[in-house]
């Protein structure tokens, strides 16, 4: 398996260089003790964890695969110990707020730091990253004493937890579950009913595993808004809070999946297990959004921990392999051929993937930027601000970075040749890791329509004008700065581009919303394209002032202006595609007949 | 697992209504006697085989693997058995010539007719067709006594086979190989070293297994001009022909790979092994090249194969589940929701599919026909021509298809939503076993240097001229014809654009050799394109004519025609992309310092 490092100078650029990480916190309410030195530690704490504990369990881990035997699921070898030393390090409580026996460090610095827990062991960030969602959602919207009885065992990382949304009939559309919850005298709830795909719903490594169980009451009204969110614990707690009996909840079986083998999906049967309801009947939905909107933007971080992995791999492997001489002359004549990293189709490769990552993870982090501020922000309009804004990036972040990271894990394959097809070499099951990732948490398909229909038709195109503007105040600034011309007017250019493609869409939209849903994939995909070359842009004239002051390392400097080079030229130009095609009509998609799209007999 | 059926439609569409290829088999020394109704009783006999023997084994065979044990490797459970049910239904001997027990059928109708193979169980398409591109290796270079030795039995499907190319340092690099072949007094050679990725290089399917072997004799000359090739047989034969002592060859480990589980990749160490030089020495790789070219076209059926396969299973998944209304009002009103076909996201990822299925399957069966011809012909000038029209059109093809396929087995694993990534339903394992295609038999970046290196900047661009003129003749006939003006005025401006944008490529390679490279994979993906557009063009217009004479099934027709729509207003626009990216330079991917690729500290 290659050797991975995690990019802590890239993370750190765009921490200390481009968004001013520590100036963010200093201003943001309970987090002004998070300084540069704080931030830097629990980097690098996080990314000798991940290096020296967690990524040599992934591969066997991945061989091994979970244990199913009578209800009970065995994780593979090693992953129940390392989560102890998880805990043991603080990991577990680092972004809880002190009240409740966390470390009070910001959303935002958890999220980064666990790209590299992602690369290394998939499985592992989901399995540690339940607790702290759950634990989030309960916290938010629970009662005090559900708080007290759930909160602390959630954050000091004695409890697993799961989401306990699909069901085999309800999958993008929770609005056909079926899952009961019949209220009792005692206040009480008896859920019934069975999950699917239910991440860690059942394993060894935890006594006891706290549910969140949407379900519906008997008088609910029909589809989401009869829904409900509930407590249903593992084991039921004794009065001084110690685990009880258990509960009616067991695990029917656990899938067989084509990745992340060590993180057991499991069939969960609610057989009138006793629920905990939080907050008010059917409201359920809303609830768990809370939960839903940070999954979908960690979602993005493990995406991109994944390709980054992947790329490193691959230029390792770039360097060391011999294969045929450059065509512009042997670079390694004393050799017996050259290293691969000389042949223009294995860079293209290569920098593809790091135009993405790096793009990529410079828009999350400004993102998680967002989060903080909606979430602890004193100033309501500020709070609401950032929500709203944040809200309008989320489908562009989930569905444009995991579709571009599936790219960029087949590209560090393909970078391999046919020894990336060897599960020795760790490039494959980074492939099939990530492939889920497009999938989860809502597909693409949905993230599109959540973009084009609810962010933008539905809000009447605000919240995309207001991006625009902000882009457009970046470039105006800089339009003038001659070296950085070649990114600032194709970047007005796509703006203005945008802007038209956008209003097209919410046109087309008006006479039949099947155009919408015709045009909203590509133009999510466009939408990220021109995101990711704000970011580019952005990087460029940071490392281009960086390069002029003589400051720091000038050939990481250098490399990210080359990088945003090769996005500018490279990959921004498939918006000259995605631009022709989301205007193409619904016609093309519409007319033909259910029942054409296979004929087997003439 | 999702029910396939063979395409038959589809392909009798393509033999009788736009390939003519009864009229083509009539005039091919040889095939006169294949009509019409020869052709559809293999294509029927080749569908039953596929979809009640073999597709069954599939999933099983993929969990459980292949089994090694002291230099012994046993197939998954059922391939021996349905290997002998292929031989004894005369599916071995079929292309094979009749004067060595063959039938004489051309060798386009037998890779045809794999496609329903390769779909149902690749693995089982690897190990049957092995001994048909060997038996035509040595039917085409070997002495009169090899071929009496060696061909019989490989053609009744006794005996299995391999070729043996790779070596751990020389992949694509063949001049880098170091096996070597010692001259014995007997006329004989002594064969040692070790060959890596050998596929079904041990099994215990067949009693003896002939391997096509690459050495270097002590004395040859460097790099790829001193490659001989060998017959080194399993088992030495008696002087009666029977199997006799076991050769100096033996598997030393099978790999763990990504997908084709049931197809043994394995290392074969040959320690002094007895081998027979077939032709003369020093000429191995051109001989080995009858087998790759031919190898080259069958791994882009095989890739449609695996494309069509999840194409039909998410069609089926998208008919019958149900999850949300149609954005235009509900389909399905009396059910609890629509079929997922109703949503224009899904419609998009099944399009795609079928758009390139098709298309591809129609350059593929086109290009088949140049295949007979180059090999048939008697015609010497005939046949040089189809030759080298055939040799353009390889590489286009080979990286073309393997890439969309890709593409299109994660689009049908994305209609499934998160079920596509549970291996009980077949979809994964399709891009887990596609996956391969895009780097075996040369990968899609050799495939792009191939045709712009080799077979366009160093003649001059004379194949793509050629070619050009082939497609605009048939826009100059067409262009008149309302009803095809859609299609055929994007391709003629197409055309145009080609022309110039490989004027521009020879240009820039003059100056610096890297400048190809640098163009060469958008290139290759580019001409694709058009070359899809043309057979689209050339299959609407066959789909308006049976339209108009109301000829035939309509819906087929029909859905033809809006299928070519499809692929001109959602896949060809992707050109636009290609024209820019390519012709950017190749600074934006050499300038970067090989070490600045990955920085992990500032």
């Amino acid at each position: 398996m290659a050797a991975y490092k995690t990019p802590l100078a890239d993370i750190q650029f765009l921490l200390n260089d481009l968004l001013d990480y520590s100036g963010h916190y200093s201003t943001l309410p309970g987090a002004e003790e998070v300084n540069a030195e704080t931030i830097n530690m629990i980097l690098e704490e996080s990314a000798k964890f991940s290096e020296n504990v967690i990524h040599p369990l992934s591969r066997p881990a991945d061989e091994e695969g979970c244990h199913f035997e009578n209800g009970e699921v065995t994780l593979p070898k090693g992953l129940k110990e390392a989560r102890e030393l998880y805990i043991e390090n603080g990991w577990a409580a680092m972004v809880a707020p002190t009240e409740w026996g966390g470390q009070g460090i910001p959303n935002s610095l958890g999220t980064i730091s666990s790209e590299a827990i992602a690369a290394t062991n998939p499985p592992f960030a989901v399995m540690t990253s339940l607790p702290t969602g759950v634990a989030t959602t309960i916290e938010t919207h629970a009662s005090q004493e559900q708080k007290e009885t759930y909160l602390p065992k959630l954050i000091d990382g004695c409890w697993g937890a799961t989401m306990c949304l699909t069901e085999p009939q309800a999958g993008t559309d929770l609005g056909l579950l079926k899952t009961t919850a019949t209220r009792q005298e005692d206040g009480t709830y008896k859920i019934a009913g069975s999950k699917c795909f239910i991440s860690f719903g059942e394993h060894d490594a935890t006594e006891n595993i706290i549910h969140l169980v949407l379900a519906r009451c008997p008088d609910a009204p029909e589809a989401t808004a009869g829904i409900s969110l509930f407590i249903v614990p593992k084991l039921l707690l004794n009065t001084d809070g110690s685990n009880g009996n258990r509960n009616a909840v067991s695990c029917g079986s656990i899938e067989h999946k084509m990745g992340l083998h060590a993180s057991p999906t499991c069939v969960m049967n609610f057989d009138d297990a006793t629920g905990f309801l939080i907050g008010d009947e059917n409201n359920g939905l809303e609830y768990m959004f809370t939960l839903m909107n940070d999954a979908r933007i960690a979602s993005g971080i493990s995406a991109i921990g994944f390709a980054s992995a992947s790329f490193q791999g691959a230029v390792a492997y770039a360097h060391e392999r011999l294969q045929m001489r450059s065509l512009s002359g042997a670079k390694n004549p004393e050799g017996p051929a050259d290293p691969i990293i000389v042949h223009p189709g294995v860079r293209q490769l290569l920098l593809t993937q790091k135009a993405f990552i790096e793009g990529c993870r410079a828009f999350t982090h400004d993102a998680l930027k967002l989060a903080d501020i909606s979430k602890y922000a004193t100033d309501e309009k500020e709070r609401r601000e950032a929500y709203s804004r944040l809200g309008y990036l989320t489908p562009i972040l989930k569905g444009f970075i995991t579709e571009v990271s599936n790219e960029c894990v087949n590209a560090g394959l393909q970078a391999y040749g046919a020894h990336g097809y060897v599960r020795e070499n760790g490039m494959e099951q980074l492939v099939r890791d990530c492939r889920v990732t497009t999938m989860f948490e809502g597909t693409t398909q949905i993230q599109s329509l959540d973009l084009l229909g609810r962010k933008t038709v539905m809000n009447q195109g605000k919240s995309n004008k207001c991006y625009i503007a902000q882009v457009q105040a970046f470039c105006d600034t800089n339009c003038d700065t001659e070296s950085l011309k070649e990114f600032i007017s194709p970047l007005a250019d796509k703006l203005t581009q945008w802007q038209d493609l956008t209003q097209k869409n919410m046109t087309a939209t008006m006479t039949d919303l099947d155009e919408m849903g015709a045009a909203s994939v590509d133009y999510l995909m466009y939408s990220g394209y021109v995101v990711l070359a704000y970011y580019w842009a952005q990087m460029a004239k940071v490392a281009n002032e960086k390069l002029k002051s003589g400051d720091g390392n000038s050939a990481f400097y250098q490399a990210k202006l080359q990088t945003a080079r090769f996005y500018y030229q490279r990959l921004l130009p498939r918006t000259n595609a995605l631009a022709v095609t989301m205007t193409s009509g619904a016609a093309n998609l519409m007319d033909m007949d259910a029942d054409s799209f296979v004929i087997s007999r003439l």
